[in-house]
């Protein structure tokens, strides 16, 4: 999940639901564009192999007039699937093509042989192969009008529901949710709202409470500050400073050129707009930074050094006796650590995205509807330019253009909001350096809805394939998630009268 | 509730659908149709009073493109409402007029003050006065596509979280939900899929397990025979004797003439369909007075004597040696006890209903689409003709008279089938005598998802007023749902820290 603020304009260049964009300027919508930047693997990494299945899921699960079909994209691999009864680890997609999901999500492959499990990575409608109506899904709101997270639970509901009938053996298999970022909160919803489905749920860096109301506004970028601030003596100062730099150097034709060559923009700025453009495209870049600052090089926004921030930072030391110049200076080399780690890229593209055009567009549409999240900048608690949450502007700017409205408090009805305790069997793992973790459950609700902190981990760092360089925090959750999962693993199969040797071997319960 | 064969018929003669209905002749369908039957509150009872008003609910929950709204009426008496925080009885209004749920719903009434509830009834969309396109809302399957039990369950919560929010006292008020029927079946579900709203829930006489694979489609109609089995000698045998008497007599014109004579039919029968329909409505008639065989003299469906089954089985007391005519002179009889104890009815009408043909053809949509009940009669472990159930055919009729077909395993995937012990506070009250208590839960879950027999109960008696003839069974279950509720109330106000004195002195929970 990423937040950041240029994510709109990149939809501007791409989408194909062709709009004026021109007039997005609310940051608090752009901060909820989650990023589909596609990852490789590292090498490293044992080799992965799974089939690629498609099942004909209904369009609308809450009406009946719309009876057509979509093909809706699966993935499966039960090599180390201990038939019969052995459990199911299904991963709830979100906002992506879910072979990257899945590719990201080494947690599942490592424990896969451990628990005798079958692996089941389904995509979400409207995303990477998934198209309700297909190249039209995307053509006007009308087309949109299935894109909700109620649908896609319902989708995973009946998949679910599908391949215990159909797969010999897996009557009684119990079926664990796991999912990261928006998919960990569809998995923890997942859990709520089918419960008769799924025995259990990871919801991995899943910001639950990121809806009106629930939690501060300005927390999210109050984490990314202090991400920046202990990084590295005065970054997160000099990063707030930077900002009027910018005003003041863009202000001038020269100083326009100056910036541009800079940073190495392949495209220079122009205008004013320009700046204000370049501005959240920066703010955008330390938002990310934060939610990958992971303790090893890794390749998950953009290839990376391990612990990022601190190299970002490196360049971002000064005194507050800098001068704008040399001040954004180390702004550049501190992007370009960003942009262009591995040396390939011969410019900065501000509106370059890595991501598909559709999964942004899909997500856009989903923050235009139901995932309304507040978010809020006050410059002296973080380190960004002031802005307010502004739910009239949010919500003008998703009727200019999808002609929908957000329902701000629908979410919050739906599931739950704080009153969630009566649920049962969702772990709640979040980031300490992760901003997500702002609007996540960080700490245990009752016995069974429990929260796991990772003081060293940013964006579901859990879910990643384990590292030497990992830290013990991050080991211990993955053991204690796993814990769990036998757990509730034992507790469906007593209740079944199923159960393998294998896994009644194992007795220690977190 | 109300099951039988006639209804679709009934909705033939009235419905502003305007369909081809001549081809309706699958009884498991006709079966399903609840019934609305107006119900005179007697004079004994304590008069009522409460403020109609009116909230406007969004037309669509699930999707955005459909941002319309309509007005959901809502009764609320809060006479005896302990302010703030006073508990809430919300009653889960379903297929039909609300202020006949008001009225019929006694034991809400009766314990208002002992809990200091401010009491809710809410209309379920596209019954009463709530439609949500207004007279238009029945003209076609594109203005019902919004009607089902996921809307309207939607419609609760909203309109819930809005009163709490706007009712000065009740933003920490716990909220029970109350049903009976259809609507004990939303109730439960409410608690289900919205425990952040209500606390807990009584599901009176709710047959949530009448669905596809979860009971034998049989035994709803095994207990239709057992009530008259018990209220008689030689009353079943001589109800399941009746159809090939009703065979041979109607084979001959004057056989129909003599038919329509004996039964004092206001359209005499005129042929073979004629007969069908008969036959259908006879049924009908069996079933609807083992859903009201109340113990004392009440205007449910009809008015009607106390155990009006015994009073109709005193003419169907014959032995095997009886004629046909001999015998359906008694079925004649027999019919006459439930069309027309109070002598004030100049004919039996085979068409009549008392029903608002809305009701009944928003619920025919509704068993056309979710709420898909098997059911079936083998003619040996019942009373009638034997007829199997079938689903193909079924799924046909409501595609050629709506456009749409049933999921057969929609219900069962999104409200858990037998699979809902994670789920509290839930509890399911069933009466001996009704034949819905096959679909229904009738042992204990969980200490928390409990249920309550009444075997001398009929269809939802506990919801009802009490009275001097009520058996002890009734008065037990009635006591021990209000202790539920205490329990509830208590654990709701411990943990929002609120609770009035009053409610903090009654101690003894269930």
């Amino acid at each position: 999940m990423m937040a950041g603020g240029r994510s709109l304009e990149k939809i501007a260049a791409t989408c194909i639901l062709t709009l004026c964009l021109a007039c997005l300027h609310v940051t608090s919508l752009k901060s909820q564009l989650f990023t589909r930047v596609g990852g490789l693997r590292y090498t490293t990494e044992p080799p992965i192999s799974y089939k690629t299945l498609y099942f004909d899921q209904k369009i609308d699960h809450f009406g009946f007039l719309q009876d057509g079909t979509f093909k809706q994209r699966y993935l499966v691999a039960d090599k180390h699937w201990h038939q019969p009864d052995g459990p199911v680890l299904f991963y709830t997609g979100n906002e992506g093509d879910i072979t990257w999901f899945c590719n990201n999500t080494g947690f599942m492959w490592e424990i896969a042989g451990q628990l005798g499990a079958m692996l089941v990575f389904a995509e979400h409608r409207y995303y990477g192969e998934s198209l309700p109506f297909g190249q039209e899904s995307y053509s006007d709101s009308k087309h949109l009008n299935y894109l909700t997270s109620e649908q896609a639970l319902a989708d995973f509901a009946v998949l679910i529901e599908n391949l215990k009938s159909t797969v010999p053996g897996a009557q009684n298999s119990p079926v664990i949710a796991i999912g990261g970022s928006y998919g960990g909160m569809l998995s923890a919803w997942f859990r709520m709202k089918y419960p008769n489905v799924v025995v259990g749920a990871l919801a991995a860096s899943a910001p639950i409470w990121q809806f009106p109301d629930l939690v501060p506004c300005g927390d999210f970028y109050k984490i990314v500050t202090q991400d920046f601030a202990k990084s590295g003596n005065n970054c997160d100062k000099n990063i707030r400073r930077s900002w009027k730099a910018i005003n003041n150097v863009s202000s001038s034709a020269s100083g326009l050129q100056w910036l541009s060559e800079e940073f190495s923009l392949c495209s220079p700025l122009k205008n004013k707009n320009d700046a204000v453009t370049f501005k959240s495209w920066l703010q955008e870049t330390w938002v990310n930074l934060a939610m990958v600052d992971y303790p090893y090089e890794a390749n998950f926004l953009q290839p990376l050094p391990r612990w990022p921030i601190q190299v970002v930072c490196k360049y971002l030391g000064f005194d507050s006796t800098v001068s704008d110049h040399q001040l954004l200076h180390g702004v550049a080399q501190a992007a370009k650590v960003y942009y262009n780690y591995t040396g390939s890229s011969p410019c900065l593209n501000t509106s370059q995205t890595a991501t598909s055009s559709l999964g942004a567009l899909g997500w856009f549409f989903q923050a235009c509807t139901e995932m309304v999240m507040p978010m809020c900048t006050d410059g002296v608690q973080d380190m960004f330019e002031p802005e307010e949450w502004n739910f009239q502007a949010f919500s003008d700017e998703c009727n200019s253009i999808f002609g929908v409205r957000p329902r701000a408090d629908w979410a919050g009805t739906v599931y739950g909001g704080k009153k969630i305790g009566s649920h049962s069997n969702i772990i709640f793992s979040n980031g300490g350096l992760d901003p997500w973790s702002a609007g996540g459950v960080t700490s245990n609700i009752t016995q069974s809805l429990v929260s796991i902190l990772i003081p060293d981990g940013a964006h579901h760092l859990d879910l990643r394939y384990s590292n030497n360089l990992d830290p013990p925090s991050v080991r211990f959750a993955r053991a204690l998630e796993l814990k769990y999962f036998q757990k509730w693993i034992r507790q469906a199969q007593k209740s079944t009268g199923t159960g393998s040797t294998m896994s009644k071997k194992r007795k220690n319960s977190p």
